[in-house]
This record gives structure tokens, sequence and C-alpha cells, in this order.
């Protein structure tokens, strides 16, 4: 049985776990305040190029997003997202929990244009009754998105312009971010994201890592007294150095990057093989998550060896369904469901 | 430099780090839902005698008390803790975050009596406004508490009963609870604790695991949709199966209590260094803080070869402070700690 | 100038008015405990065939949605409402202020269906992964809409019917009921929606009160504590009576009724005239709020002489507009109106 | 029977009841943006000597202690505040409902000073962890407080110096505000209370109106969105000219003062025969509230014929309660109650 359900089946790169174990005896500072945390804050920063960002590392996904947002909004304010954004859909109304409406706008393909977010905005402004409606305070946006799609440079400028024009800070969900940097159909660097955004978060849960994710705060008006807002949610891991360590080891010799790739190649291919026998895919994804429309007998079929997502029925006879390829995909893996792709 | 500052200096007993590396390339199901959780679930509920129990993994202390309170009160109603109590002092109002108050209730030593939660519970109810007041929703103590102090068995059941009677449940935070049920004053055992309360967690964090905190439910009533709320919090860990073989490690072959009795048995010859030579203990400790009052210039002087908190200054000249021992605590760092305890 | 802007631009009916002078220096139990409310509340339960029903007197229609909606969820659970629900547009996230999400769900005339509620629901439990997403925990309706129509007491059963399968209480906002109920177009009695919900309000603010909405209670699950939830959101008046002594005269010879009936009337009146002048209806309204899509040229004109509410931008040049009548509004201020649109 | 049970038995002055009935067909704007509510905060602003003022209007204050509180404190703060806060022990938890701790300090008589509150203050950021710890961000005081005792100037100044150097808003919840300015003991004007504070309420419900808070923000940076705030949490009146009625009546011909210093007259003529008879003050009011320490036997005498509130045991024999006047006591009873004192 090969896996191709999510990309957090397996444990964390090897190169971490070796680092765990030799620091293991080390006694250091808790709550993040020692010298791995220090080191990987140093090497993030100077990736994005950002000397003066803040960089926190918290434990998991909706944990980040709900620790930002609600740092960072008034009571009375919403937070702007695609209906398929992760906050919207799979965090248990996590946001909604610190008070916070999301404020959905429709989408194909999981991103949102600036001409909408525009639209948003405006709306709210125009309306006479406005303070009767939550108030857009922020936005949301996640790169790679849920549905493995990408901003381009541009798409990603626009949007910033509309956010500095209306005051509000631009808020990338970065889970999946190491497959959005490595696809070779990114036109976007780290320091892109750090420039383009207020605040942001590079995923290690999905990417290489046991778990964590590292949030980098560009923005200076946004960087005031986090750290307390990471302990009341109950983020701050005590043994701090566990996420230290691990970003530090991602950061080292570029292998989030390369772990990145190589999940991104294999994705592709998958791609490719999809293509080849006709089939349509449901999302245009360049990057580790694949969403190819399937004759339910085929899917079926598959399923004899392969572990792989239900993502949508399309028609009586079709559905949508994803794979995702990880760091830890084997080529091997990859190889087989290809030719079974070929055969089917 | 031995460092006594707290229970959480390094990273994890070397059996869970050895078992993490063993099973790291393993392709999972994830959030909890593995076979090392099962196993480790498994095994806890025997330990506990309570094969009904509901075992959840939360990655901390402060989320596991947050996420436990938040599920079971109503908007309206409060949660009794002793004045020093964690949730009270050390959470960052991480529980008034969820909506609700911190009744706190003054205590010298940490511990609540079956009296004072009586008549707190009691004051409310006889007061013709109670609906003006927050309505005690649940009675939250800690094993050993913050100042390494010990619930009796028949302490422990006589607030049992007056929490049964008023119909309110019984949460033990457990963040120390290894060291608290190896201490040799204890006449607890772990069934004891599920008998008596009908939440409450064993810790990981600080007795042995990387991170991770074990929830158990016993009380049918407190079950319901308990993962939604882990969700919510962002406590549900993709890959949770490391918060599985964690606690499968810790319960295989008795592993938890051997290292919790290490760390006492420590803590207990430091008392007992402190004690020959005449120096006041702060809190009468049978675990693995011991509180000695020492004079100023003493304290400064250990400050040379050993790390160690500040607790509280007594008077002019004399300040409380505190020394942790742990599961990770040599026997060298403790001998060479008392020797110079001797020569003070 | 006539006012058809909303439907609270003037005071109270008089005999409220005239009721609070006479009582004024009556001295009254605070908190809703004196005689006027518990007369008012008698004859609610009356009214109601609902002999057991608690009945509470809140200020204002968002404070009643927030305080029922908080009263009845558990953190996890959102609330179902069609997309036009005044919870989900106009009350400035309120209900997230509690801490929970409004599902919303696409809806042309306000309304919600049976069909729409029922797949809501089961689309959440079919989905394995359930507890990362929103729980349905309650529906919301509203009854006159928020677009004036109404739900037949077939359509009301059903989705009773719906939301008992589900086990999910059914709660109708009534600001407008009284102009629901009065409506010739409806097959309703009030002792309907005592019984095919779980929990609604009969609205005062926009109804003949100076202010006011009485919740009434009949599920007797949601009873419990429901003063304290008051209390805390700060909706309980110190001087209750104010809210009882409106109540018991609103019910007292119908005068509820009969001012709703008189706002309706006049408003078939302005439906008539806009139809016969061959105007479109926005919606299909048989109450107080009549929708008319007007010519943009209509529109300003008739602005020199009426308030009336702008809605919507239907195309380049025409416009849906509301006319709201009252309890307050004259049958002079509708003549003069239904005169002028005949000369449109 | 006479009624000094509490300051809110009766409905309004007979002015604000007439001006209600004189005004009730009028048409205005609704949630607070008529001609009355303006005049009203114009006045109100001339009388604070502060013409920058933001003015809003709320219907009680439970909801102006939450509104305001929650607009100010980000997250992690929490507001300083008496033991005895109405905040801490009367309003059923509404400030942690926002998600807020309520930093209780001991208070013998119910107030706050400088010094306590500087050392809570310096407390919390010469704790090396106190990011785990609630932050200070407020500090809520009231006057007259609950206990009827009054801030000097010199106090007021004093808090005000240690809330500026924190930068901390000091919040003054003016629930009973009319009977604190109007004590013969007082040296504060309304323009001290506007200068030495930056936000803070003159109440309503308890001196004079029917119901109603006016909230005066005089501190710019607090004024941001205010509206949204009342807003969500339900205390925006839709015919909001109702506390623009009542307030402009109160401050018509100086009405607040003038009724407000009737109570206080004739509280001090109680505080006097209790004093001449003997009796100990329990606190020292020299506002509407009197608090005298009775032998048991002469309250159930008194209960004979006055109502009054109990207040707290003190020991076998005797109680301290309380009696309250307000502006509808009569001369007449207050010279029942005295004969009736001294009859004891």
């Amino acid at each position: 049985m090969f896996q191709f359900q999510c990309d957090y089946t397996e444990g964390a790169h090897p190169a971490i776990l070796k680092r765990m174990v030799d620091t293991n005896f080390e006694q250091t500072a808790g709550y993040g305040e020692d010298i791995y945390c220090e080191s990987a804050r140093e090497k993030i920063r100077r990736l994005c190029g950002a000397p003066a960002a803040d960089v926190h590392f918290l434990v998991g996904g909706t944990q980040a997003n709900l620790t930002v947002i609600s740092a960072v909004l008034r009571p009375h304010q919403g937070v702007i997202a695609a209906e398929s954004g992760h906050i919207n859909v799979h965090e248990t109304g996590a946001v909604e929990a610190t008070g916070h409406k999301v404020l959905a706008l429709s989408s194909r393909d999981g991103k949102l244009t600036a001409k909408q977010v525009e639209g948003c905005i405006s709306n709210h402004w125009e309306d006479e009754n406005h303070e009767h409606m939550v108030q857009p305070g922020m936005v949301y946006i996640s790169h790679s998105t849920e549905n493995g799609t990408l901003y381009s440079r541009k798409e990603l400028e626009a949007l910033k312009e509309v956010c500095e024009k209306a005051g509000i800070p631009l808020f990338l969900d970065g889970a999946r971010l190491g497959y959005g940097l490595a696809s070779e159909a990114s036109d976007l660097e780290l320091s892109d994201i750090a420039r383009l955004t207020d605040v942001f978060y590079i995923g290690g849960t999905k990417v290489g890592a046991l778990f964590g994710e590292a949030v980098v705060i560009t923005n200076p008006l946004l960087k005031k007294d986090f750290r307390y807002l990471i302990k009341q949610h109950g983020g701050m891991l005590a043994k701090g150095r566990l996420l230290g360590i691990q970003f530090d080891t991602l950061f080292t010799d570029e292998l989030y990057f390369k772990i990145s790739r190589h999940a991104d190649d294999l994705a592709l291919q998958l791609r490719q093989a999809f293509q080849e026998k006709g089939y349509r895919l449901w999302f245009d994804s360049y990057t580790n998550q694949q969403f190819p429309v399937l004759p339910d007998a085929h899917i079926t079929k598959l399923r004899e060896k392969y572990g792989f997502a239900f993502w949508e029925k399309i028609d009586e006879t079709h559905s949508a369904v994803r794979f995702c390829t990880s760091w830890a995909t084997s080529r091997e893996a990859a190889e087989a469901l290809i030719t079974d792709i070929g055969r089917l």
C-alpha cells in the first residue's frame, strides 16, 4: 500500500531526528528562548531579507492561524478569506472561537483576487449602516492554496496594494509554502513573500518537520506582545528548542527547498500521467497536491494499492480525488502509481 | 553549571527518541487515530482501571487546561481554583480567553479544601442575586500542586464528595502527576485519581516526554464531541502518533513511574540537605520541587554553580527559591548540590 | 415628509406610554421579577398555548439573538441561517463575538427550506473529518424574514421535523413577528410558532413598543440558567418592569395584533399601487415591508416627499427600494404615497 | 412599606416621561443619530469641558462596562479593579465573557489606591515570565463606589498619574456618578472626572432615567469604531432618541445634580440618625447608600416597615445592611425611617 493520502503520514526528515537525539541532554531555556530557536530565527530572517522581522515558532497550523488573526483584529473586525480557505472550513471555527467572523468570498480555485478583496472592502465602507456589519480587518490567503494553486508575483503585488490602500494587513498561511516556492510554476521567492505580506508562516508540519510552523511578522505594527498571545492560546511549547532545532535544520543547506522540490517533481509526474491518460484536472495545480477527475470505477481500482483522498463528486460516474506527495514520498511509490495510471 | 531551574530543560527520555526514530518512516493516519495512540490509550485505561474512559493526547498543559475547561462549562459558569493555580496565574488568561472566570480561592500551600469549595458553592446559591454572579461550574486542582504539595486520598475523596453533591465536575491538572504519584508521601494510585475525578491529565512535558499531556475523561457526560474542541483550540496534532508513541513508551515497563521516582528521590535528598542545614521549607513538598528559604547571600553563592528559580521575597535578607529535579537530573548534579549546601 | 424608511421611527403606542406614566411611582422589584412582567408572561404563555414556557424580556433584537444562540450552542457548534439572516449580516458579528460561526446558506427570498437544512446537517456528519468542521447546532430563521417573506405552516412543520430528527433546536427571530402573523397571507397563529419552534421571540421594538423583545422558550432543555446569560450580556434591565408594562399592554385587548394588521393593510395597499403601475416586486412580501423595483428617476422623484430605503441596484437604470409601514404609519401618509405612485 | 432596597425601584423623573410623551410621534433617525441624542451630547461635552469628547448612550451599566473594556483591551490584557468592583462580582462574568481577566485587588472600602495599582503593574513587568501572565491593560474604578465611598481629587489625580506613566487608560464607572458629585464630601466636578479619566460614564438608570448610561470618551485613542462595539454587544438601541431625550432632560436646568443632591441629603440624615443611635457604619459613605451595622433584632424590627438590603454578617448578632435613597425617595419616607431608628 502506497500512501498519497496527505502530506503528513510519516515522521520527520531524518536530519531533524538526528539533531534531536544529538542535543537531547543539553539543558536549554524554555519557551523559545534557547540558542536553537535563535539560530533558526536568524536563518529565516536572512532568507526573508527581513533582518527586523519577528519570528515565532508555533506548534501547528490552526494554532498559527487563530493566534495571528486574533492578535491583529479588533473585536468588531473580521478576516477576508476564500470560501475554501482552511480557516473557513477545516478548523472547527477556531477563528470564530476567538470572536471574529470569517468574511468568505467565493473562489473557484482557492485564490482571492485583488479586485474581489477591494470590492468587499469598499462595499463595507459605502454602506451607510456599516457599523452594523463586521468590518474587514485582515486578508487571509494560503500559498500554495488548499487546492494546490499558486499566486503569481503580480497577483500578490496587486493584493498587497489593495490591502495597503485599505490599511489592512495581508496574512499568508504557508502550511505548504515549501511546495509553493519550489514549484516550477512559481515566480516567487521567500523574500517576495516577506516583502508582500505583513505576516505569514512557513509550514513545517507538512514539509519535513515533526510539527511546527514559523510565524514571520514583518509589519512592525503587528509585533507587539505577540508572545503573550502564543501563550494564551496554548501554543508556547515549554521545550521550545524542539521547534528551533527543526527549523534550524530545515534551513541548513537549503533542506527545506530541496525536499519541497522533490515532492513537487513527483507530483508533476503524476499530473502528466493523469493528463496523458486524458483525465481532467479539477484544479490546475503545479504543486504537491494533484486533483484528477476519475471515473468512479478507476478510483475503486486504484484504491486497491494506493491511499488517496476523495475530494468531490463531479457527476454520476466521476469524482475528483486528491493525490499528495511529500518530502517523504519515494520515487518507487510514484513510479508504481504512474505505471498503474497508465494501465487504467 | 547544573540546572535545577525547572523540570523541562532537557529533551525526552532516550527510549522515546529511539522509538520515534524506529517508526519514523511508517505511514499512519493523522490526528490521533493511529495504532500508537490506540495502544497508549489502552495502556492508560488499564492502569486507570477505567476501561470506558476516553483518552486524548494534547500538546501541552495550558492547552489541556483551556480545552477541558471550555468544553465543560456553560458560558455563565466559572472554574474554582486555588489562587496559586496554574490557570489563575501562569496561563496569560487562557481560561478567560474562552469566556470563563477563574473563581480563585486563597490557599497557603496550593491546595483547595473540601470545605472551602463547599463554602464557595453554597455562597453562590444562597445569594438571592446569584444570577448576577458567575456560577461555579467546575473545580480545578493540581496534583502535585504548583508548590509541590500533595492531596491525600482522604482529602481527594472529600473534594469529590463535595463536587458530586453539587453536581460539579472535578478536574485534576496532572502536569506533574508522575512526581505526585511516585512520592513516598503519596497514598494515591493512578486508579484513585481516575476514580476520584471526572477528568484529569497525565503530564508528559515535565515527566520524560518531548511534549504532550494525556487527558483522561472518566465522566461519560463530559466526553461528547471533545475532539472538536481539541481541533478548535489548535491542539490536534496532525502527526498525532508522535504523542501516541511517547505515551505508549512512558507506560511500557512502568517507565513513567520509574523516572518520576528517580526525580522525587533526588528532591528528597535535597530537602534533607536543606533541613539538616536548618533552612526552613516554604512549602512542605515531598515531590520534585523543593522550596527552601535561604539567606540572600547563600542564594548568590549557589547561583555560581546552579540554576534555580527565585520564588518569593520572604524578608529583608531571605527569599524562597525553587529547586526542581526531573527524570533527567543526574545523581552527580544532586550530589554536588548537596555537598555545596552542606558547605554554606 | 412622510417616513417609510423603517418600522422604528416613532416612539411607542400611546397606550404604553400612558401605562408607564400611570405606574411611574410604584416601587417594584428589579430585573424582571415584578408583577407587570409576571402578568405579561402569563398572557404570552396563554396566547402561545404553552403554559410551561419560560418567557424573558430583553432589550433588543441583536441582544436576544446573541443571548439565545450563545446559551444553546456548545463552543464547537454553529448556527445555520440564511445568508440574508439578520445575524449573518447586520449584527456586527455579534454571534461570532460569542464564539460561534454562522453557517450561512444561500437563499433568494430570505427563507430556509427543510431540504437545505437537512443537506447542510447531513453533509457535516457524512464527512469523515467532521471534527475539523463546525458542527451544526441550531437553526435560525426569521418570520417575517428580512425580506418580508413568510413561512407557511407546512414549511415550518417541515423545518421542525428536520431539526427534531437531527436533535437540533429551531430558533425563530420574531423581530417582525406581529407583521408576520397579521398578514392575510399567513396561515400561522402564535400558538403554531410556539409549537413548531424550540425558542423564539416576539418583537416589540418594531411593533409598537419603545423597545424590547419577549423571548419564549418552550423546549425544557433550553431553559436552564437563562437569566444568567441575560445578565452576562448586559440585557437584564434593572427596571425590568418597563418591559413587563410594555408587553402586558401589547397583549391586552389584542393590541399587538391590531396594530400589526394596520401596518400590513397599508403595506398591501402600497403593494397593489406598485403592481398596478407595472412595477416588479423584488421580494414577494405580504407584510409591512414592500420592495418594488423602480426606475432610478422615479426613486429620485419620490424621495422629494417620502423617506424610504435603498435596497439593491438591479440594473443600470433600476433599483430595488424598501417601503416600511408600521403600527404608527398614518392612513394619510399611505394615501399620499399611493396617489404619487399613480402619478409616476 | 417604604423602599430603601435600591436606587431603581421607581420609573423615571416625571420630566423625562413628559418629554417622551410630547415627542412620541416625531419621526427620527435610529441608532443614536437623532437631534435629541445630539443635543444631549452637546450638553454633556460642555459640562465636561471636553468639546472633543465622544459621547455614546448605552442601555445599562453592565453593557457599558463590558463594551468599554472589550473595546479597549487587547486579548492578553486584563482590567485592574477592586475586589468589590461591580465588574468583578455582580456582572455574571461579563468581562470574562469578552475574553478578559479582571485583575482584582483587595480593598476595604471599594477604592483602589494609586500605590496598589502601581504595585500591580510593576509586579507584572518585573516578572521575567510576564508573558505567562495577564498584562494589566486598563484600570477600572467606580465613583461613588459600590460601598458609597468617594475618591478625592487628590486620589484621582494620583491614580491618573500612575495610569499615564504606565500608558494604561483609566475607566470610571459612574453608575452612581450623580450621587458622587452631589455629595457634600466631594471635591470633584464633572469636568474633573472628564479630565482625570480616559473614559467614564454618567449613570442614568440609578439617577432619574428609565434606563441608560452616557459613555464619555475623552482619550482620542479610545474613540475609534466604538459604535461597532456597541452594536456587536446588542447595546445600540434602535430608537436611540429614547436615550437622547432622557439625558437631554437630565442635563437641562441641572436636573441631574438637583435630584442627586436630594438623595444624598436624605441619606446623610439617615447616616446621622444611625450614628446618633450609636451604630457603627460599615463603610464611611457620604452618598446615597448607607451601611449601618445593626443588631439582628433591630433589622427584623425595621423590616416590618422598610425595604432594605442585607449586606454582610458581621458577628453572631450583628449584620451590615444597606439603605439606599434615590432621586425618588420622599422626605416623608426618610422622616418615618429616622423616627423609627430613634425608637429602636
